[in-house]
């Protein structure tokens, strides 16, 4: 099924098929952190993201979320629709913690209610600094009301994971999101989620089940994302 | 009529006076670059300071902008409506250049058509860190309509400053502004606005006739100033 080699990004593989405007996303091993500066591969992690993010994306859909993912296809591959990806990362906060507490000052586990969204200019060279929203609109092709439309679904899709987790036992504290530009225009969801763009804390011992036990050498990255699947299988 | 020192800044003092409501802004000699680091006193900067900016408040009063200022005193003293400065810089950029080419990877004087609006949050123990709207709204006690006066403000301000420095064969590269909030609740205009606070270029020579003089240590601040001012006498 898989043709052409279109991308190599640091957690996945993106290759080019039969049928236009559908692609396959193959999720590699490698964990990388600090914009590449730490890396290290993990038997089982493309599997378990591959897994992982399929099940999200599921969930997403039957709660009216439009996104590129179409289905998995094997441990480490799934199909998804063809987007232009935009080139900014969404992220939404729901506490501090990591580089917001630093940038600006902030104690650890402050509350931000409403939450915060925050817009990332994807590129590794300038190290993904923060942009506002006319930074946005000058360096990509977003419109306005479609800079508006990402921030409402990011809060959104924010609902709708905080719920999800709760019901696990986790806290979704912060993650970042991806959107693309359909062949139509439209833009949705894309990218991945998955405890590679999430921090997930542990309700009960606040232990972390993302991939901060990688970058901060606290814990067995496999071990933490079979954590989170076992618990989403229970869903 | 000066009573108590409120406050010594980096290049103003402010002090109390017997009319409640009321303050006197001193503008010192001093000038200082890069949060601090660099530092000189120029004799004769305080009293250009205060002239350009008594100069400048009272054109924008008369083109309809609310501030603080009500008149000047003396050499290097101005009476001000006391205000609870909002600590947010508000930059507006017309050309690309200084610290946003080098975050963002942009060419110096790329044009930015509208202008693009950036809050910094006022720390100086943070080095003024770019914000957004949202952090905006969780730092400081502006609500989301002021924020949006608050741009909106500027974008005029911008407008009626551009055209002004035109008129003096003068490019208003980018500058920054502080707003301040009045007892009645109102948000006024506050601060300076000076070639501290401006990026000023000449339109023929598109020589420096501000403070980068000092930062790059590229021409003499006083004779910069005088320049400037010398201009300004002319509207």
């Amino acid at each position: 099924m898989k043709a052409e080699l279109l991308y190599e990004g640091k957690a996945k593989k993106v290759y080019q098929t039969e049928i236009p405007g559908r692609l396959v996303l193959s999720y590699k091993n490698d964990a990388t952190a600090f914009n590449g500066v730490k890396k290290k591969t993990f038997a089982g992690k493309g599997r378990l993201n591959n897994e992982i993010s399929s099940r999200i994306f599921e969930f997403l859909h039957d709660k009216g979320i439009e996104t590129h993912f179409i289905e998995k296809l094997n441990e480490t591959e799934q199909l998804v629709y063809q987007t232009e990806i935009i080139p900014i990362e969404v992220v939404v906060r729901n506490l501090a913690t990591g580089s917001i507490t630093k940038r600006l000052g902030m104690e650890e586990k402050t509350i931000f209610y409403p939450p915060i969204v925050e817009f990332f200019y994807k590129n590794d060279e300038l190290g993904d600094p923060l942009i506002n929203d006319e930074h946005a609109l000058f360096l990509t092709n977003v419109t306005p009301i479609e800079l508006q439309e990402m921030k409402g679904k990011a809060l959104k899709i924010n609902q709708i994971l905080s719920e999800l987790f709760q019901r696990l036992d986790i806290t979704l504290v912060d993650f970042k999101l991806e959107f693309g530009r359909m062949i139509d225009g439209t833009i949705i969801l894309a990218d991945e989620i998955s405890p590679d763009t999430c921090r997930l804390w542990d309700k009960k011992t606040e232990g972390k089940l993302d991939k901060d036990v990688f970058r901060q050498g606290i814990g067995d990255l496999i071990e933490v994302y079979e954590e989170i699947l076992d618990r989403l299988e229970r869903v």
